[in-house]
């Protein structure tokens, strides 16, 4: 009790959690399966998504302003819950942080390397976080030996904004999308996209059995347990409590989470993030 | 000559054309089309895409900072080449600007008006633009006894981004979102949103030949004529020269650009547009 007394006021403080919109959910939603006790601040930048696009200046200030935001709500950690933003901005503003910042690539990356037989990883993904090639550069630092192939899939998540997760022509998108990809014989595919567990079991289909799916969220909710143990910083909570934010359009992000999180959303709050 | 002289200082600046990103090309497009002995000054504000989710307050201010950039270029009349800053803005800044300002909503309402023998007018859009209502109330108070059906068909914009124009999956889609408009006997489909004239083929094909498609694009660039010429405005130029201008992400635009439009594009130029 005394020990876990010496970091009380920090252990059940909330983690934050930010996307450029409602992928980011599916990060929010792993680290609620796996870390019940831990309370969520999700923010989603609704009003500027999409940051698949944009650019890195524009990403790292985007950024800034959203852990400004999630610190004024006292947050023991942070979660860069979309592709693009650890992409281009983790690094900065993990160096301008004293709280620890997690992104979505490294853990996907650690995890790729760990499951591929034969060396080859495909990654689909936003053309922003291809373009960034950053999941390549952490997997060639972590393995220099492996042999890593890209593919944006722009249509993914419109697609699967519209609910169209097990629809024919969400299939027919994945076949055309991936026949590159399987054409390298890779035996393990990153779903470099906060959205694309959605709609894993439509390309588990295309790609077959034998190529292991790669899911970042799960494994930043992995890796976000792994620090806060290291630190001491565990809730002692059974259940944490969780908040919604967006910069625009509440009843719209309301709708879409309660199709992905495993509990109810009480409510979403919109606020003006360049000026909070 | 003389006649032309008193205002030829004007004849030959530029128009400027101003969209949230790359739809408002296909205005920019027409314009080259029908005037081109107009100079086009385009600005996409690719770093704060799409306007269709923001709130009617920050479309104003988005709008007056552009229009400011425009200015400093010497524009003669600017086209709003969006349906929502058009929608959200264009009452506000055409009152505080003296120069003429046009909008793309109310040529489109106006041309399907005209078109329609039935009195009963579809209109696809973003959702952004359906929920605004902007075209049904200017259609209601062009003429009280129409009768309007509107739909959100947000995989259009995507899937033309995606270049997927003619391709079965954008008729598919185009298929289920149509269906319920066609039930309602439209006979005037307007394409509300300055992206679609580019599956137009496509939506035509689904709907059939009996149904008029209005173009705004092609209305705006047509409406910008008679304004210039009322006020003897028109260029005395053969050919205008173009520049562009956006807030992001210049080499992704001039790829999209270089497909849309009847010239070549020499440079696109990215501005802080907050600063500028």
């Amino acid at each position: 009790m005394c020990q876990k007394g010496q970091v009380g006021h920090m252990n059940n403080a909330p983690i934050g959690v930010f996307d450029s919109g409602v992928g980011g959910l599916t990060v929010a939603g792993e680290i609620m399966r796996q870390l019940p006790g831990e309370s969520i601040v999700y923010f989603g930048d609704t009003a500027r998504v999409p940051y698949g696009s944009k650019s890195k200046e524009t990403i790292i200030t985007f950024s800034r302003q959203i852990i400004r935001f999630l610190r004024t709500k006292n947050v023991k950690a942070i979660v860069i819950a979309c592709n693009t933003a650890s992409a281009y901005a983790l690094e900065t503003v993990a160096a301008e942080t004293d709280i620890p910042v997690i992104g979505v690539i490294e853990p996907g990356a650690i995890a790729a390397d760990k499951a591929t037989r034969n060396g080859r990883i495909g990654i689909i993904a936003t053309e922003g976080t291809v373009s960034s090639g950053t999941y390549s550069n952490v997997l060639m630092n972590l393995n220099p030996s492996l042999q890593v192939f890209s593919k944006a899939c722009p249509l993914f998540v419109p697609l699967v904004e519209e609910g169209l997760l097990y629809d024919p022509v969400t299939l027919e998108i994945a076949d055309r999308y991936l026949y590159d990809l399987l054409s390298y014989d890779i035996d393990t595919l990153i779903l470099g996209c906060t959205h694309y567990p959605l709609i894993r079991r439509t390309i588990q289909k295309v790609v077959g059995e034998e190529v292991v799916l790669v899911n970042p969220a799960y494994e930043t909710a992995k890796e976000l347990e792994s620090v806060l143990r290291e630190r001491d910083m565990m809730s002692d909570e059974n259940r944490g409590s969780h908040r919604f934010f967006v910069s625009d359009s509440a009843i719209r992000f309301g709708k879409f989470a309660g199709n992905i999180l495993p509990c109810d959303i009480e409510s979403v709050e919109c606020v003006d993030i360049e000026k909070s």
